[in-house]
C-alpha cells in the first residue's frame, strides 16, 4: 500500500512504502541519499548499497521506516523537511536513460525552442510544469463562477461549414472530398444555445493559421467562453466577466502561493470598480501621455495597451482595465451598435497587465437587424440561415457574452515570456510537437 | 428586476416582472392566456388586449400581480401550478416567426434530418434539449469523481502531426503548406502528463473519418479520458471506471428523474461487483446461448455486444459488464500484454445496454519495449520519438487509464435511438450543421 509522500510525517517510527522519481542522488562513500519525488512533494530517503543503482528520474518504490532529522539537517525547502526514509527494500518500476540537461534547476535555462523541443522531460522542471496546475485552478474558477450563476455548460464542435469571424485565417480539411473547416470561436453555437438555455459558457478549442509567429499568438488556442440572454444594461456583460477575473486571482493566490513565490510575481492588483475608458478616450490619454498620435486608429496597437495599463495602475492601482465602444466597422456583424453613436459598438476589451485577455460585447438580437448587419459586410447570409440566424428568427432575448483567452491569460499572471509556456503542447506555424520543417513536405 | 419563474411561487400578492419566451397561447374571447417560459420553469400569465399580439416564442416581458389560482385550475405539470400572474404590462424584447412544425408536444414527432435541419429550432422542445442537462452532469460527475481522488485535469490539443491509433481514419488539415491531422485521441498526451502529474482527465474531441453512416458514429465526438501511473494492479483501472460509471448514475437520478420520466427509462441496474468476462468467455457464452459461433473473432460484434449485455442482466442484474483480455494484435501498439498469455492484453471494454461505452487498459510503460510493440507492427517509430516516447524514455511508472464516449454513454442511459440527439451539433458524413450535399463541391 503506497504512502503518498506529504503524508510520510504522519508516520515517524512506522513503516511505510512510498513511490516515485529519483529526483536527485548523492552518495557519502557507502551512504546513499535520494531525493524521492512524488505528485505530492519529495522525501529524502537514506540508504546504502541498495539505492546504489538508482539514477535521476528512475521510477522506484522503496520501503523503509521514517524517522526524525537532526534539527540541524532540517530542510524547509521540502514538506518532509523533518524527517526522512531509511530504505529497506526497494523496487525499481522504470529506468531512465541520462538526462540531456539539468532538469531540476529551479530555473531551467534553456531557450524556448529546446524546452519544446524536448517537451516531455522539460515538464518535468517543476517551474515548467506548475504553470498547469495554475491553469488548471482558472479554468476550474471560470466554471464555478459561472455555475454557481445558474449557467450550463455546453459542448461546442471544432469542425465548422463556415467562418464565424471573418474568412482569412481559417485552416481547411479534407472532409470526405469536401471542404470544411476548423471553428475561430464558438460564437455562432453559444448564442444558439442562449435560446434554449439562456445562459451557457464552454471551454472551447479555437483556430487561427494567422501565418506569423508573436510571442502571443498561437494556431490552436482555448476559449473560456460564455453567453447570456435577458441582460438588463450592456454593462452587465463587463460586471460579470469583472467577477470572473477578480475570481480567478483569488483562487490562483490562495491556491498556488508557491507558484507564484517561484515566479517572484504578485497577483495583479485590482479595485473595486476596475476603470472602464471608451477606446477614444484612451487613445487621447495615450496621445496626452506620450505624445504619440493614435488617435485616428481603430484599435490600440500592442504599444498603445502597455501604455493603457500603466495609466490604469497609476491613475488606479488597477493592473486590469477596460476599453470600451470599438468601432463597428472593426468588430464582428453580430456586435451591437450603441443606439447612441451608431459608429461605435456596445463591446469591450479587457486589458490585463499589458495585453488583452478577453473580448466581449452586446450582440444583436433582433433577427432582421443581424441579418441586415452580415449584408452591409458584403457576407452571403445564405450560408448562415441554419443552424445560426434561425435562433433569432424564432425570438431571442437581448444576450451578450465574452471570451476569455485561456493561455493568454496563464501567461500574463504568470508573466511568462510567451504563450507558448502557457500551453501544454503549443502549436504554431513552425511546430505541431515537433518542428515542422524537419518534416517532408508531404503534400 | 426580473424574478425567475419558478420563484413567483414565494410572490403570491405582490408584483414581479417576468422575461421568457412565449411558449403557448389561448384566447377566450377578450381573455387570453399565456404560458410563459424561461429557464426555470412555466408560469401562466392572464391578460386582456396587452397579451393580444404576442405570438408563440415571441421573446417578451411581463411585469404584473402573482395570484392564487382557484383549485380547479391548479396544474401539476408545472412548478407554478397553483398560481397565475395578472399581466398589467409587458415589452417585447424579440419578436419570432411562425414556427414550421409544433415544437412543444412531448413528442417532436419529425424524423432525424428534419430534427437536425432545424437545429436551433428542434432544441425549443423540452425532449430534445433536456439530453443536453443530463449530458452537462456526465460531465460534471466525471470531473468531480477523478478530482476527489488528486487527479489534474490538462487540455490537450487536437492538430496532431502523427497518427494515435493506426494510420487510416483522419481527417487531414492544410497547414500552412504541410500536413496535420485531427486528433483520433488525447491517448499519447495523457500518457506524457502521467509523467509528470501522476494523474490526469481530460475532455477531449476526437475525430474518425469513418466514411459509414450509422446510429452509433459521428466524426468529431468527445472523450472523457484519464490516465494515472502506479497502479497497483491493471484490475484498478476497471474499479476507478466502475466508479465513475455509477456515479454518473446516480448523479443523473438525482438530478434529472424528470428527464427518465419524459423518457419513460430506469437508471441502468448495477450490483456491487459488476461483472467480468474475458472476451474468449464472453464469445463461448453467446455460443452457448444462442449456438450463434463467433468464437474465433477477435472482438464482439453489435449482435454480441447486445447478447452478452442480456447475459449480464439475466445472470448478475447488472446493466453493465467488463469484456477484458482482448486479442493484442488487435488491440493498439501500447496495449500491455497480458505476461501469462501474450496474446491478450490487459484491456477491457465496459459494455452498457448492449453498446461499448468506454475502452481502457494498462499500458507498456517500459521505453524499449514500447518500442518493440510499435516496431512489430511496422510502425515507423522515428514520427513518435519526441513528444511520445521521449516521456518512457525518462522514467514512467505503470500505469493506464479509459476513456468514455461521452455522446454513447448520454445516447444509451437515455435509450436514445440515434447518436447524434446526444451531441449538440453533430457532423457526420453527411452534414456539418447544413446537408453536405446542398452545399457546391469546393475543392
Amino acid at each position: 500500500m503506497r504512502t503518498l509522500i506529504k503524508d510520510t510525517n504522519d508516520f515517524v517510527g512506522q513503516k511505510v512504502t512510498v513511490a516515485g522519481w529519483v529526483n536527485s542522488k548523492r552518495s557519502y562513500g557507502k551512504l546513499v541519499f535520494i531525493d524521492l519525488r512524488d505528485r505530492s512533494g519529495i522525501i529524502q530517503i537514506v540508504g546504502n548499497e541498495i539505492l546504489a543503482e538508482l539514477k535521476e528520474e528512475f521510477v522506484v518504490q522503496i520501503t523503509g521506516n521514517v524517522r526524525d532529522r537532526a534539527e540541524k539537517y532540517f530542510n524547509d525547502k521540502i514538506i518532509t523537511g523533518k524527517i526522512e526514509l531509511e530504505a529497506e527494500s526497494i523496487k525499481i518500476l522504470s529506468s531512465a536513460e541520462e538526462m540531456p540537461f539539468d532538469i531540476h534547476q529551479p530555473e531551467l535555462n534553456v531557450t524556448l525552442p529546446v524546452l519544446l523541443d524536448n517537451r516531455s522531460l522539460s515538464f518535468r522542471n517543476q517551474k515548467v510544469s506548475e504553470v498547469f496546475k495554475v491553469q488548471e485552478t482558472i479554468v476550474k474558477t471560470f466554471r464555478e463562477f459561472l455555475g454557481k450563476q445558474d449557467f450550463t455548460e455546453i459542448q461546442i464542435p471544432t469542425i465548422v461549414a463556415t467562418a464565424t469571424e471573418g474568412g482569412s485565417e481559417l485552416f481547411s480539411i479534407d472532409y470526405f472530398g469536401k471542404k470544411a473547416y476548423l471553428a475561430q470561436s464558438p460564437q455562432f453555437y453559444k448564442q444558439i444555445m442562449v435560446s434554449i438555455f439562456e445562459r451557457v459558457f464552454t471551454v472551447a478549442h479555437a483556430y487561427r493559421a494567422e501565418p506569423s509567429v508573436t510571442t502571443r499568438h498561437i494556431t490552436e488556442y482555448l476559449g473560456l467562453d460564455c453567453e447570456w440572454g435577458f441582460i438588463e444594461s450592456w454593462e452587465d456583460i463587463m460586471n460579470i466577466a469583472d467577477g470572473v477575473v477578480k475570481a480567478i486571482f483569488k483562487a490562483v493566490k490562495d491556491n498556488h502561493q508557491n507558484v507564484l513565490d517561484d515566479y517572484k510575481i504578485e497577483i495583479p492588483q485590482t479595485t473595486k470598480n476596475t476603470p472602464r475608458v471608451k477606446l477614444k478616450e484612451a487613445l487621447q490619454i495615450i496621445f496626452d501621455r506620450t505624445g504619440r498620435d493614435i488617435r485616428k486608429e481603430p484599435d490600440l496597437d500592442p504599444e498603445g495597451e502597455r501604455e493603457i495599463c500603466k495609466y490604469a495602475l497609476e491613475k488606479f492601482g488597477s493592473d486590469i482595465i477596460f476599453i470600451t465602444h470599438f468601432p463597428t466597422k472593426k468588430r464582428p456583424a453580430y456586435a451591437y451598435p450603441d443606439p447612441e453613436s451608431p459608429t461605435e459598438t456596445l463591446s469591450f476589451d479587457l486589458l490585463g497587465k499589458g495585453v488583452e485577455w478577453i473580448t466581449g460585447g452586446q450582440r444583436i438580437n433582433d433577427y432582421k437587424t443581424l441579418q441586415e448587419s452580415f449584408k452591409s459586410r458584403g457576407i452571403d447570409i445564405s450560408s448562415f440561415e441554419k443552424p445560426y440566424f434561425e435562433a433569432f428568427k424564432f425570438g431571442m432575448p437581448p444576450e451578450g457574452g465574452f471570451c476569455i483567452g485561456l493561455e493568454r491569460i496563464t501567461q500574463n499572471i504568470l508573466e511568462l515570456e510567451n504563450i507558448r509556456q502557457a500551453s501544454l503542447f503549443p502549436r504554431d506555424m513552425e511546430r505541431v510537437d515537433t518542428r515542422l520543417n524537419s518534416v517532408d513536405e508531404k503534400k
